[in-house]
């Protein structure tokens, strides 16, 4: 399935550079960066429950935020982009 | 429907700065905040032309990127928050 990943992260402090560069690197683990906040990762649900683990060992729940939203394959292709494109191509879709 | 809209602006001079003020405003004026560069709309059709319309003026297609995620109504509930929560409730759905 496609799972679109945006996240915020705190970064006013070391800690929080910290969590966010640690986030991305989980991120990259399973996805492709969209934009500088945004992955869209093409996971199965055991991968996903172990990414959003990860995830939440590491963010801050008080001051970071991080939405999950699960798309479809068909939801796929319902994805504008305006200006600079990058991404999942549905032609190149990843195969786990 | 639902709308995700996330965008990336290149802010490295006073025009991006400008640029990306710009789509935030707009943004706003459709939807709802829910990450610092992510917003959820709901918009008819209509309004989804008109608000893509008026960002496609305001960036620079060379450096900027917005992506734009048709989700529907059962897709809205499969969205998942970890850490500070913000946004559109299922309950309090805006009604136009």
């Amino acid at each position: 399935m496609l799972v679109l990943i945006a996240y915020d992260v705190n970064t006013e402090n070391e800690a929080g550079k910290s969590r966010l560069r640690k986030v991305a690197k989980q991120c990259v683990n399973y996805g492709v960066r969209v934009q500088n906040s945004v992955f869209e990762c093409i996971v199965d649900g055991a991968q996903c429950r172990m990414l959003k683990g990860k995830l939440q060992e590491i963010i801050d729940e008080e001051k970071d935020s991080i939405r999950i939203y699960y798309l479809n394959d068909k939801q796929k292709q319902k994805i504008e982009c305006l200006g600079v494109k990058k991404g999942i191509s549905v032609e190149n879709t990843l195969i786990f």
